[in-house]
């Protein structure tokens, strides 16, 4: 067996070192994987900057990396879905499974989840990983390792979208088009949303969004005057929003999904933003605009896995740089400069696993 | 025929008069009513005294009344549900049956409703009254006219339930015990509700909560903690309330609506407040509390009715004053010093039609 | 104004034809429409054959046609949603607009509908016809005529789709390739499903089937034996169907849904068939198989004109055979020969109304 | 620690017999019960007559019994809901926690669910009984243990009325008046049906359920005509049922549930009968009446316990016969026999763990 377990261990803000650790035992539920792909999402670079995210809390030193794909190494005795050499994605959070949310097929709001790289909880940017083998989702020959870690956004905008209701017809708002506003709208297009207006205040992010399909676009200033956007979004789109999303969280733009969304419609807020915040309630419920937030995704993993496989959605344009695990602190730092859209760690040399090269 | 039209017409802020008017013709779907019941709501103060409610402003003279019972006088020539001499509660809004809203069974969100006193649409504070034949519902024998006027506030709280999902076995919390937290924490038992808690911050309306059946009560100060009242909420109902209802419109109890509801559960924000309230969205939609506002009611008169005329919900003690149409300022002014919970209109003798009397 | 208004009028069975009749005059809330094309669907060839349909009974003249467009040539005095000179997709059905179900939003239950070539009402393959403004849907420029009266059996399948909660990611199964399975497929892959298999008892459908998208086609026999053919099923689809739909309405195709569909999955079923069916029921309940019909379409021209407008659904190739109106009788024995899939009928010149020809 | 394990286990059809066998050891996440009551159910008696139930079929000796309620008398060292001495009543199936179903809240399609007395897993009729601790639910001093056992036949009522979306103001129809229709009778009634009938071809089981609420009930005979009977369903209830509940698996209920439904409506089949049946599938879809059947319960307990504690549903007068574990061969015969509702085995004293007495 393998001995180097090349590691991304966050020792405490912005003390990201790569160390040797020790390759985990496994469960009878569980297996251990060779870690293949890990993708860099906003609150890594939150925990490796600020030592927290919401009311995450970095304590004590933490492996980095929850959006990865890897393939197996060793199954448990229990495990039956999965083989040795199968490429997975990895659905980085498992549940208690005993409580009344595990029962009710809310998993995701299991106050015992155990979620890769958030505090207490070890990631897997790391050469061997262990997971309970059933939150393993078994990726078909022609879908790469790296659209396998990009299943872990997509699952957000698939849940982001279920929760909206998307469905054929609708008449889409997203704000903000960054990597989830981004993956949010490809999943409502491919939901059968019949126009999908995307706003955001860089007109470079725009054109990436209009050559991944977005139907409008429309760039925003910080002084934008909110009646005359609200006004405008209506004329673009010729009538309201059905399903609106903020995937910024400013309060700007939860304002303006309140404000323009169509009377009995969603304004769903992926991007959470300040704790508190002043917005238009009474406007928004007495016109019966529903209000919802996500939290993560569950159930949303096979969905994803659809969507990718069967062509629906193209996730590989997101990808803007590659870095090997070795260095992962670069990859960090461009990251967090926010020069790309998303950045991919390659703890194998990249395609070693993809029978379809990427 | 009838001449006597006497009027409760509100001429402009603090001008509401008894005058004449003519009695309407009818067109082919309606029937001409002879006014029985008319109660005063919290809104028909509202115009009495300011001249307007939320972006609804007086700018003629509007005859009040919406909480309405009548006898039908004569029917239309198309009328079939309808006949001479029914005893009838009135929907008191009728939408133009043509647009989506109309169609896809919101009408309630209809933007060419008209609605009985809501400028510039009369109401029904007078002796004969015209009204869509298919918005009257007829009342069996054992239900009384008052109920009939009753149903209209009722009908919100079904509202309120149906759009909060409230179902067997769940736990509520109704912040605000006026006549509409009391009609809805009233429904919420009749679907089921296994615990309902009130809070309020008059001892007198808890009691009178109580007297109704709330199985828990709780009287609140204006400079309450809030994470204190969270968790005795918490504690009282040995867990977090599946559904809160706000049914008073203050950011306070917004507030606490927000923070006390179970992960993955509604707030509904019943009262509507002020236009812009600070709350603390991130926290509630980071669980998955979906919140939701309601306005009026949509097919829910059906239901109102059925409800009272089954047993399973009693609306006769929330009337605890009572007026002729003759005495209608002074029960405007009693209804505006917030004396008793409803005070009824009574546009003929009481008791005239109630083959059970009251 | 003009004075031909040459109708395909239904004597009696067997009894097709062209005369003229009065060209209508509209109510307020109606247009007159100078028609363009006409569908034939199964249910015009049952009548024209046998004068009737399901419970529906020919007992005088009728004018055929219920899949249609037309140009708008004169509104009426309350319509504002269209203008003359507008093109529109006709919704055939208009509902009552009073009872329960039109209030509720399941306006198609309406026991009073009024339905276009459904005794004693008249359809629409004649020059001039009238109908409610609010059920004819303008066209962008972009969609043809054709595309405008293939709304109305894509709406069928839409409606289907939506019944059966067909989302993005499912696995579907569709038994039957004619017009309806076909266009329930096409709908089934725009909401998103994964993969649909299709399956018929001719080779030349399912090649059709194939050419239109369908991921993958099963030839089945008249004696095939049915527990194999399940077994194949879920061959063929890695796993059993989300939803089935049956497009056939033959007990063979019934049971096949019932029993291939996954335990907690849908089975539609599209296609009629006969009163009386032995089915194994219990198998299908005990597994909650949930069992559901569709009647028609409610709600659902908006979504199938996005869908068409948008490009998410081709309906163009379905059309195989066209003929004038004068020609309608040679129409109407193509279409009882079964010898294509969809026969339309152009009431003007073909593409005489279409900006972009078809 | 005891040593008597009195054991009532059914060696093969007609072979009922009472031995020892051993106290079981738990695991981490289990707890072992002190077992009280256990009720008969008519599946209890199928597997007794006829060593099979459906498509389950008795191969080695099982223990008996699924009804149940026990105390705690020691815990795993994972468990955290409850302690020593707990009384609870106990959902008898276990699910496997991993697979798409036990994740999506839908862990009663589980295929490798433990359920007990379901061959080849052994039930509850014994002195000591291990279970997985999070599907025993801890009971209210005021909840007796026989009101433990009969949660498990009235979750089947709670599911039923869940799918059958009963609510507010609903009219109901029951067809059958056995134990399950009495108890989706109740439940139907708490959650806020406005009118239920009962339907039986006993009139003694009428009058029982008269005694325990419904609002009608009509005694049929086994030559009643179809047609007839539709006509005076609608006739009793002034209308169309919302959802109707077949509670006898006889193809003449299933058959007058299809018909009398409301357009619209939903008819859940309860009692699963043969596993063919001749029925009206055609003219129920095509007014779209739902079917759905129903496997059991998933996540009723809840809300079944939450009834019971709060005397919304009083199921204590369905127990009609008493015994001891000795006397199970009695009890079974009586059972079997049909003389009255439910006959309840007291593996311990009766009244021994209730505080309140039954």
């Amino acid at each position: 067996m393998a001995t180097d377990n090349l590691t991304a261990l966050l020792y405490k803000p912005n003390d990201l070192r790569l160390v040797q650790t020790p390759i985990p035992e496994i469960s009878d539920d569980e297996v251990l994987l060779r870690m293949d792909c890990v993708g860099i999402c906003g609150s890594d670079v939150h925990y490796w900057q600020k030592g927290q995210c919401g009311h995450f809390v970095l304590e004590e030193p933490m492996i980095m990396g929850h959006e990865a794909s890897g393939v197996v190494a060793k199954i448990g005795s229990k495990v039956k879905n999965l083989t040795v050499g199968d490429r997975v994605a990895i659905e980085p959070g498992v549940p208690c499974r005993y409580c009344e949310f595990c029962k009710t097929g809310r998993y995701h709001l299991c106050p015992d989840m155990i979620f890769c790289a958030t505090p207490p909880v070890h990631g897997n940017l790391v050469r061997y990983y262990k997971h309970a083998a059933d939150f393993c989702f078994k990726l078909p020959d022609h879908v790469t390792m790296e659209e396998g870690a990009l299943l872990e956004p997509l699952a957000v905008g698939i849940h982001a979208c279920k929760r909206g209701g998307v469905s054929a017809g609708h008449v889409v708002l997203v704000l903000g088009a960054g990597p989830i506003g981004l993956l949010t709208m490809l999943t409502a297009k491919a939901f059968g949303a019949h126009k999908v207006l995307i706003i955001d205040i860089l007109q470079s992010r725009l054109d990436f969004a209009k050559s991944l399909g977005a139907d409008y676009t429309l760039l925003i200033g910080k002084d934008s005057n909110e009646a005359e956007l609200v006004r405008k979004i209506h004329e673009i789109l010729e009538g309201h929003p059905d399903v609106s999303f903020d995937a910024s969280g400013a309060q700007a733009t939860v304002r303006l999904a309140l404000l323009a969304t169509k009377s009995g419609g969603v304004a769903v807020l992926v991007g959470m933003g300040a704790p508190e915040q002043t917005v238009p309630l009474a406007g928004a419920l007495s016109r019966e605009v529903d209000i919802r937030g996500i939290f993560r995704y569950v159930n949303d993993y096979p969905t994803a896995l659809a969507m990718v496989a069967s062509g629906k959605i193209n996730v590989k344009p997101l990808v803007t740089h590659h870095f090997s695990i070795e260095e992962s602190l670069e990859a960090y730092e461009v990251a967090r400069q926010g020069a790309g859209i998303k950045v991919m760690i390659h703890v194998q040399p990249r395609d070693t696993n993809n029978p379809q090269k990427f």
